[in-house]
Parts: structure tokens; C-alpha cells; sequence
């Protein structure tokens, strides 16, 4: 047994079993991953990495097992059982590549900016390259350790991690790991405000441990703790508002994400395609490349130098959004990155036919929407901005009128 | 005015002169400086830099000073001499290297071991940088914005740094920047205690703010609260022995050291010499040149693998201290640094002729050790490890067992 | 010079002039005045009295000003003025009864049950009270030690805590303490949220103070910061539903509510009318005569014995609401008190002709409700419930029928 | 199961054995029992009580209990076994009298300054009150609920509580409710440093949880653990330096003490000798009689009004103390009260033949004063003050110079 000391949750405690999947090269390599990009370049707290918050997952996956265990006596929730789904919170960000969605976005940009032929599938490729990582390097150690009558370790965590469960035990743990309130939700909202130093993302976690259940196969709260899922749903709200989607954030995650591109393009990093490649690559290289190679862009990342941002922000009142967006990707392809389009979507909470959150009220179960009027005021945040180097300054007249002129 | 969120200050206004500074690349590039090493290999939050400390130590020696004034009515006090003073606390760690102390290591084990020609003055050696920085670098911001009658802001800053006071002024501003009870200190304390997730740090900052005087050309402390002094003694003390000398810390604290001397020894990178040299070095391409170079080193410290400690740690009680030392450097130098010594050193708190911390009555000054019987177990740290990469495990048996016969 | 250790503010500051008013009886009297009524016996914590809320409030309207002061170069806002801004936050509720709320509840169930002739205004009772202490009691110490060119402190701290403002200085003071977000809220939500140990009201304090600013005549919000006004009227909200209003806690308001109605209906203790009166009355004299007169509701309250609620609360969309209520209040009357009715009423935020919160762009000011989707969420708060004694059980058959039907 | 949140803790869980004893009037009483008598006087957020400090010590005693099962296997440490243990925890201060340790003053002071005939035991008149509400009032309760094979729980709670253990299990009970580190002392400091809002009783709580052992019939720390019992012991040290020794605090609880003593000389209110009676005594009485018939004592904690200190506190270097002592306790007689001596004392921590802290290197115990430095500075706490009413200014010339010769 092994104390981790955690800012968040005081102390997390490692076994055996779970120290020889910590003790991966494959999860080590977390150490080195930042949690959210570049926002370090606006709030300075924010240096935290993928290793910490994959250790929180667990530990909150743990703990809502237990006291779903203990409020609703679900018999599949065995010690086996409620450590597997542990581990598949552990292991739900394994795939994360340097400056985690940072890098989904240059493959993304590499696509749509500049025509390249790249195999990407938005926020999920990492989950695709954790279920390679999971499948290939990390099965072995899954198999001798978590195996248990009835489960294929592997196959359970893969299932789990991408959603497509088959069983009512992965389900569970699906909804306990991914779904609107879960344990990776929970922690980055409570460690990423730690860390930026904010009160944000704060909501009671003791509290919802308390009040979660599982009711005809569905994760559900008591009905007279629905205030705690408003409390959630708005503290996640706010962290996208003001910390995820801060427009400045927003520039830099674009200077690196065009940067990044660059050095792919020009050869001189390649992405990774197998894990053995993921496990390469690492930001200490690409930003060691980027200074030999990056120009303007390690300038812009390291000395703050150089770029600047059309001050007015493209909301989604916006009516020429399309176009601008598509002048502006044309223009970034043009200057080869000095002009730059970043946009930000996320939907708060929004049921449809097969995912909502549930509300228990010893009885029945109903939907959050027909308990709840906050959920009308919940919503959608899209927003978009331009940011561009000096140098191109006279290049940006045209972006400038079209966003003024925009609402 | 600008804003910057701080997880411990809450906020820190930076004006448009400090923007200026801090704006500036050398300033910049304590982002990317790690503020305690490999520390975050035992405690994984503690990945912040040397940037927000910095400007932590500005913010605290701003509020000591304004709250000085109030309590002593010193008239030298001016806003404008607070501002300065508060510089000096912005820059006092700007000469820092990557991996802060830890290079400093480098430096000494290239001479010690290796037996280089390095230029190297202990854990002095960053304020020797950053005073050619601030006389290099920055004097044109520092002359410009910040001159005033009588007072030359460079060479005031560097006084202060270096603790080469002549003026009654830079007394008063090295006391708060670079004594027993400082800002500096205060900061760090502080943050790292939160960063890590530890309480042994904390102290009652806001009351030692509102104690703190300048009697007689000296900083003292209000005799009723004896007891802030007390706690911050030992916060200090306690951060020393569980975090910053931690025996796993220390190991891979000695892993860096090593592997970046290897890199040095092999002419990979150069020891900074100049400003301009250092700006271009940077944690980013010491790991990436250590990726590629490192070998052992760099498995150790990405996978965690390869290296071991001789578990019984070398305590001062040790009376062969002097012999293990020698007899491990020398392994240390045949085996290309695969074994490893790492010795560790404090001096929670001593009194010698021109150092003290002043207790005030409202009448006369006493020194803290005639009102304190707690300096009495504010002892000495002071200890030392041996580690080594599983490889040479057939070299260790000497040095483990004279480390066995120590005490 | 004297310092308070706060636990939500951290050091509280008293001069020499405010001294004189917190050494007075009369707002020393606040030291015993529980904050919020019964609701320690749901949150244990909560034993905390309107003495520390009320230097609270005086602390932020004094760090209000300050900020707002800086922020748009507010002329009036001179020294002196804002301490008798500070002083206005000071005495805002030197007017309230015992148990506070409670006893305001008192008063309205003596006319409303029972049909006495009560003079009483609602919550508004202790404001009239306050008018009263400040005018007779505290007008000396005021007139001595706040007067300054033009400036009437009695009349203007009487006419800013009345929400009756004349000038522009009073209409800003008012704002400070008496309005949607002001100092008095800011400080009741974070210190109640601490003694309760939860986390409902937290907002973020540090960057509120940061964002307010004066223009034309009204407290204004800079537009960045709308997230700020969210977070502050949600923390609100929160609170009312989950600790002010939790039906337990309105329980044994209502059980005190009638023993005390049932004290003064026996002549044993006397309704408050003119400062002096109120000095001699307070919670442990209450408390006493309860012991020897009060019966059950004694027991209810100490032993927690007797009892019983109707667990199907009175909710907004019950449609005999009015029936219920009458039925509930004739049968009060009938038990002298066993059964009882109590109703929680509160309007997060609406705006009217004169009302509203302001944010500015930095051009022009628009209300809150223009800029933000919330407000639609903001829903009313009203909900009542009854409770009875065992003794009575056999007659409450019908209320509950009628709450069963309700809906 | 009921849960109570609690701002130390978090959540509390009482399940429906524990709900009966809380549910209790003996127990429910603690709610309005001050936990630490006047000391909200100078830290007005101290109004906490001994109810919310019964529960935390509960919670403590369990997860200690629990984490001592855990590292050391203890069989006897049954399921059973942990609730009673649990249980002595609630129970430990359930003979406490009306403002805690204020009213053993009072029974002190009639018995060396009035000379009355009191039975009194000091500090420990509290546990025997306890004792005998244990067995008379609770016994049928603790019977019913908590026997079990071999098990007498009325027994082997007042044995625990006592520190008059029998068995091993009573002993290991003992020791976790009432020792130098035990469930009692861990509370009270995070308690009372939350509601002061000071640091100076913070420890890290749950690093103590995971170092407790069971060696060889002793409570251990493990040794790598020491520097957490040295900064528990220096937390209370800090806690009774800062606050409990408070000498305002001092002078308060001198005032109430020697007005509650005038309300029992002249027969107004009795000493509680059966718990019937300590059942009708409360706070809320006793000041409402100190109003009627205690003048100036009532006037002195009402409203701040009346009494002096002798600035100059009496030491323990002072040589004359015992005389000082004795004029001060005649002066005290003959004025009636108005002249008050009040000594405080307390020892941190020291080692005599039958209790030490243990420390456990996995091999052997040792005491801790063998393994730590810090011990030394660990100093007996030993100080008093003399306080007056103005009235009597007069009187304590001679008392002043005594004590201003006496070192």
C-alpha cells in the first residue's frame, strides 16, 4: 500500500495491483501531460498534469461505487468489481497526448486548415488511442491482476471508457466514469479550480457521494438533493465560462495548436500513430523543436511576444459566423498559421432519448428537466476568436469589419 | 492594472510599470522554471514555477512594507520606495536555472565529482545570474520607470539581492527580501505547502503582516506575538524535512543532476554563462537532449525505472559521514553518475553577530533566542542519501555497508 | 487601534472611533442575538450572533467604497466618507430582536394568530427599531465622532439603512449595504455558509470587490464579470432553499415563534417598544422564562421532544394554498400554538422601475436582466409547512388531507 | 441513518443506535453547553458548543479505531467493538455543566476563596457528573443497543472515560479518547482553530488517521510519522498560548466565574449534584439570574463594562507567585468577587512511568522524548492574572507592586 498526497482529496492510497499500473511507462508518461493546455498562460496555478487528476478519478470512481453499493445494494457491486470500475477511471485518460486537447486541435486544424490527410476524430481521439494503449501494452498486467469470473478486464475498461457498454455492470461503471455527473467531472472541476485558484468549479462532493443511487439501471440522485446537480451542472458552466474558454486562454492553446502543426507539416514531429510512438513524444520534444523550428510561435509561447487578438469575440449571436470563420481559416492557411481561428462549443446539459440525469424520490425516477427550472438557463457556450502575429497586422482588416459587423 | 488570480494571494495587480517587467522574456521565462525540482515525482501537484513566486514574493513585500510604514512611521517609507522594495522581490529570483536548485547541483557535482572547471557559488550561484541579468538586461525598463531622487534602481536591486546593503533603505529592503523572516520565505511556504497539498507550511501570514516593525535600523517583531515567529520557524522547519529533503525527492533530484552533468560533460549543452545563453536553455531541451542522450537518466526519470536507494538514509548521528562521502563520489565518477550522492543542509534558525531575529516590547529590542526556548530544538538538518541504477548493484555493497556500521 | 480575528474576513480593524460605538451596550447587546433563529439545530454549527455580521458588513462596505473609489474616481467618496459609509454597515441591524428573524415572527403571529395588537412591520421591524436606537442612543458618540462638513451622521446612516436616500452620497451607501448584491448579503452568505459548513453561498468575494463601480449614479458591475453577479445571486438562492429554508430549521423557528408568542400573550415578558426595553430583553432571560412557563415548546426546543412535522411540504403550485394556510392559522389559535403554520417567502432578484442591478461595458450601463439568461431561473421561493404537537395529533387529520390534495 | 454536517468533518453519519443516545435530553442538552466559556469575548466566533464537539470526537474515535484495525490487525477491534469505542467518544463530555470548564471554576473558587464546603475535583468534575449520568440515565439505552458477548457497555464506558481501564480493550479505548493524541484532543483543536479563525490548532488529521498502530498493548506512531506528533503537541501547545490562555479570555471567564459564585452563595441558583438538577441548570437561567441579582458581573459580560486588568500577567519566573496568590484570593473575599485571581496551567507534554507517546519503528517502541529534539522546547504552561472592577481601584496598589517587584 502506497499514500499518494493529494491537494484534493488528502490522501489517495495505491495497492499492489493498481502500483503496477501506475508504474507503467504508459501511465507515468502522465506526469508530463498538463492538464489543460496552455491556460497556465492566464492563470499561472494551472501547471497540473494528467498523472494527478487520473489518480482522483479513481478515487472518486471508488467512492461512488461504495455508497452506491451501500444506498441501493446493487449485488454486482462486489470489492472485484468496484476495483475494476476504479480502474477504468484510472485509465479513462491513458491516452492523452502532449498538452491533452491542445493536441486534438492540431490534428483537427491540420484537417481543416490545411487539407491535411490526418486521422483524427475531435475530443475522442484520445480515447481511441487509450483503448490502443489499454489493448496492447497494458492488457497483459489487466489480465493477471483484475481478472475475475465473468470479465475480461480489457474489454470491460475499453467498453467503459468509450461508452459502448454491453452489460449492466459496464454500464454502471460508464455512467460513474462519463456521463454528465461522474467521477472524471468531478475531479477536474474541484482540482482545476484548486489549482487556478478559483471558487468556480467548487460544488460539495461529500454531499453527492451521499445522495447518488442506482435505480432500474440508471445512476440517480435523491430528489431532495437535486439542488447539488444544479450546484454541479452551473460550477462546470462556470469553469468553461470563465477558465476553459477564456478568449486569452483560447489564443495561446491557438499559438500552439498552429505552432505544433507547423513542425508536423514541415516533418519534424510525426504523430503518433501506435502507442510505442505516443510514448516519444512528449512536450518536453515538441517544444524543444519549436524552438529551433517555431519562429514566431515559441516566441508567442515563451517570451508572450508578438500576437495579438481582434478584441471583439465572435459569439453566437453572430450571423456571418460561417463566413467569417471560413475567410479566417483561408487567411490561416494563407499565412501559415500567423492568422488564427480558435472556436469553443460545449453543451452545459441537454437531454435526449438516451441521456439524462435522474432524480429519485423513493419512488420513481424522473428526469432532471422535469424537476429542475435551471436547466432552461443552461446554455449552450460557443464562441469563437481570431488572434493573428504583428506581422500580418495589415492582413486583418477584412476579419476585423466582418466580426464588427456581425451583430 | 492588471489582474492576476493567485491560488494563495487571491489576487496580484501588477500596474503598468510592473507589466513592463514582467512582460519582459527574462521575466517570462520563469514560467517554465520548476520551482522545487523533481519534488513533484514524490508530491505530483508540486508543479509549479518560479514565475507566480516571484510574483507572490512582490505582493508579500509590498504588503510588510505598507503595513512597516503604518506600525513605524518610517519616512523613508514612500510610495515610491515601496514600489522599489517590491521590485526587488519581483527579481529576486530571476537568475534562476531550469529545475531552479537543482541545476545548482549540476553545477557542483561537475566540480566536485567530475572534477570540472565550473564556475559555480553553491546555492548562490542564481543570484549571481540574476544580478547580471538586472544589470545587463533590465536596466533600461529599471532606469526609466523606476529612478527616483537619490536612488539608482539597479544598483539598489542587486544591493538588496545580494544582501550587500550600504544604504539604511537597502537594509531595511534585503531584511524583507532575504533574512530569517522575509517575503521570499513567506511565499514559498506558502505555495509549495498548497501546491504539494500539506499543512506544514501554513502559517498565520495576515498576522505576521500586521506585527512586523522597524525599530533602530532593525526588523522586528512585536514581543505579544512571539508566537508568529515560533510557527513560521518551524513551518520552515517541517516543509525541510518532509518535502524539500525527502529521501525520494532527493533521488531523483540526483537523477536530473546527474544526468544533465552527463550532458554537459558530452558538450550537449553548455553551462549558461551569459543572459542570453541562459534564455535559450530551458527544462524543454534539457529533457528533450535527455531523451536522446540520457539513457538511463532519462528512463529514470520518465518511467520511474532503474534506480534504487540504499534504504538506511546518512544521518548527522553518522560518524564515518565523511568517508561514505568520498568513497560515493568516487563510485559516483567511475560509474558515470549510476551512483549517486546527494547530501542535504539546513539551518532552521542561528544567531551569529550580524543575524537575528529582533523581538520588540515597545521598549528595546531583545534577540528571539532570549525570549524562545523553542530555538532550542530548532535543530540542524542535515543528512545525505546514496542512490544507484540497478546495473551497478554489484558496486553497492561498500557503501552499504559502511553506511550500516555509521551508527 | 484594536484587531478582531474574523474567520471569514480574516483581521478586522477597529479605530479608535469605531471602538466607541462597538463598546456600546448597545452593540455589545449583539454579542448574544443568534444570527439565524434556530438553525443551529439543524446545522450545528450555526451558534454565531449578529455581533461578528455586523463588523463583517462594516468591513466590506468599507472595502467596497474603497474599490469603487478607485475605480471610477468618485469625488464624495473622501475618507470621511467612506467610514461613515463603513458605520452605516456597522449599525444596520443594531436594531434586531433576540433570536432575530424569529422574533420579528413573534410579533407577526401575535396579530395574525392571535389577534393582539402588535405594532410590527414584518422583517422590516428591525430597521424600525434600529431608527430608534441610533436617534436616541448612539446620536452623541455619532455627532462627536463622524460630523464633518455638510454631513448629519444620525440623519444619514438612519436615511441609508432605511433605504430612504436623499443625496447622492446616501444613495450610493445604501446601495453598498441594502440592495441586490451589496455588503450586508456578501457578508451574511459567506459567513453563513462557514458556520454551517457548507458551501452553498461562497462566491468570489475577492473578485466582486475588483469589479464594482460607480456610474451615473448607480452601483454598477463591469460586464466581464456578469459570471460574478450569477454566481452571487445562485449562492443566495442556494442558501434560502437549502439552509434558511429547510423545513426542519422552519420548525423550530415556529416552535419558538409560539412559545415566545405565548410568554408575551401571558404578560410574562414584554414586546419590545423603545430602545431601553430592548437592552433588558434578550435570548437567555427568553430562554428562562420559557424553562418555567413554556411547557412543550421548551421541551421541543431543548430536548427536541413533542414535535412532529406534516412531511409533505406546502409548495408554490398547491392551489388551496390560502385554505390551508387559514385553516392551519384558526387551528393554531385553537391549540394555543401545538399546531403551527409557518411560510418561507423570498424573491432572489427582479427587477422594477427602481431596482436592479446594473452592468456596465465600459460605455453604457443595461440591467442584469438584458445580459443574462440566469435571471430566468431565478425562480421565487415560497413554500410553508405545518407542524404539530403529539398532544394534538388526532386533530391535524384534516390539514393534511388538504396538503395531500393539493397538488 | 442520519447524516449532520459538520464544517470540520464534513458529514457525520448517525445510524439509529447512535440516533438514541443523541436524541437523548442528557445529550441534546450539549447544544447549549459553550464549549469554550467566554472565550468568544475576544474571538467572537467561538460560540460553538460541546454537542457538535461530542459528535466530532465520535467520528474520530471510529476512524481511528478503523485505521488501527487496518495497520494492525487487532482482533478484538470488532465491528462491535469500533461502535463502543465510537460511543465513549460521544459520551466523553456528557457530564459537562454549563459554560464547560468555566463552571468547574466556579465550584473551585467557593471552596478557596468563600471557603464554602463543595465537593469539586477540579477538572475532573465534569467526568464524574458523567459517570453518573451515564449510569443512571443512559444505562438502559447503552444496554439495549450496545451489549455484546463479554461486554458491559455502562462499565466499559465510564472505565474508558475514566482512565480506569481494566482490559486490553478498554485500555486501547482509553487511549484513543483520552491521551496525549486521542479522538477528544483531535477534535478540540480543528474545532476551536475553525471557529476562532486561527491556524494555530491545524494538524494534518488525516496523515495521523494512517500512522496509528497497536504494538504490544501500546498506542504507536509510526516512526517515519514522528514529525506529526511534534506538530500535534505543538498545536496545542500554540492553542493554549494564544487562545485558552488568553488573559482577556482569562478575565472573562474570571467574571462569570465569580458572578455565577455570588448566585450560589446567596442560594439563587444550586450546585447540580444529580443530573436531574444539571438537566434544569443552564446558560440560559444562570444569566438570566446574573441580570436580576449579579450587578455588576452581569453588566461586565453583558456589556463590556466595569473591570480592569492588572496589565502585567503573573508569570511563572515570578518567585513571589504563592503570596501574590493568596492576597489576591483574600482581596477577592472581601470585595466580594470584584477583585478576581485567575491562573491558568497546563503541561504539553512529559513522560512519567505510565504514559508516553510511542513510536514504532517496525521493529521495537520507543518513547517519543527518545526519538525527538523537539520535546525540550515543549515548556510547562504556567501564568495568572489579577482583574477588578473599577469600584475597587483603590484596593490593588499593593497587589500592582507585588507584582511588578515579583521578577
Amino acid at each position: 500500500m502506497k499514500l499518494v498526497r493529494d491537494p484534493v482529496h488528502g490522501y489517495i492510497e495505491l495497492d499492489e495491483r493498481v502500483l503496477k499500473l501506475v508504474s507503467d511507462p504508459f501511465f507515468q508518461r502522465l506526469r508530463h501531460v498538463t492538464q489543460t493546455g496552455l491556460a497556465y498562460m492566464v492563470y499561472p496555478g494551472m501547471t497540473h498534469k494528467r498523472f494527478e487528476h487520473s489518480l482522483g478519478t479513481m478515487y472518486l470512481a471508488k467512492e461512488f461505487s461504495s455508497f452506491i453499493k451501500r444506498n441501493s445494494e446493487v449485488d454486482f457491486l462486489t470489492t472485484e468489481m468496484i476495483s475494476l470500475i476504479s480502474i477504468a477511471g484510472l485509465l479513462h485518460d491513458i491516452g492523452h497526448m502532449p498538452f491533452s486537447h491542445t493536441f486534438e486541435n492540431v490534428l483537427a486544424t491540420l484537417r481543416q486548415v490545411y487539407g491535411e490527410e490526418v486521422i483524427e476524430q475531435g475530443k475522442k481521439t484520445h480515447v481511441i488511442m487509450g483503448e490502443k494503449i489499454i489493448s496492447e501494452e497494458l492488457s497483459s498486467v489487466l489480465e493477471k491482476e483484475f481478472s475475475f469470473v465473468g470479465v475480461d478486464p480489457v474489454k470491460f475498461i475499453i467498453n467503459v471508457i468509450s461508452g459502448k457498454y454491453n452489460t449492466e455492470e459496464e454500464k454502471l461503471a460508464s455512467l460513474l466514469i462519463s456521463s454528465f455527473i461522474d467521477s472524471d467531472r468531478s475531479d477536474y472541476l474541484l482540482r482545476d479550480s484548486y489549482f487556478a485558484g478559483v471558487d468556480y468549479g467548487r460544488f460539495d462532493i461529500e454531499r453527492l457521494k451521499r445522495v447518488m443511487l442506482y435505480v432500474d439501471g440508471n445512476l440517480a440522485i435523491l430528489k431532495k438533493a437535486t439542488p447539488i446537480v444544479e450546484e454541479f451542472l452551473l460550477a462546470r458552466m462556470y469553469m468553461y465560462e470563465n477558465v476553459y474558454f477564456h478568449s486569452v486562454v483560447g489564443m495561446y492553446n491557438a499559438i500552439a495548436t498552429h505552432g505544433i502543426a507547423k513542425l508536423i507539416r514541415e516533418s519534424i514531429i510525426e504523430v503518433p500513430l501506435r502507442p510505442k510512438e505516443l510514448l516519444k513524444l512528449n512536450e518536453f520534444n515538441i517544444m524543444s523543436e519549436l524552438q529551433k523550428h517555431g519562429d514566431e510561435f515559441y516566441i508567442g509561447l515563451m517570451e508572450r511576444k508578438g500576437f495579438r487578438r481582434i478584441k471583439q469575440d465572435i459569439t453566437k449571436e453572430c450571423i456571418n459566423a460561417d463566413e467569417i470563420r471560413d475567410e479566417a481559416m483561408k487567411e490561416s492557411f494563407e499565412t501559415n498559421g500567423l492568422i488564427m481561428y480558435h472556436d469553443f462549443f460545449d453543451v452545459p446539459y441537454m437531454e435526449d432519448l438516451g441521456e439524462a440525469i435522474y432524480i429519485y424520490d423513493g419512488k420513481e425516477i424522473e428526469r432532471f428537466s422535469s424537476v429542475s427550472t435551471m436547466v432552461r438557463s443552461m446554455k449552450e457556450l460557443k464562441k469563437a476568436i481570431v488572434a493573428y502575429h504583428v506581422k500580418v497586422k495589415d492582413r486583418i482588416d477584412k476579419l476585423e469589419r466582418m466580426i464588427k459587423e456581425c451583430k
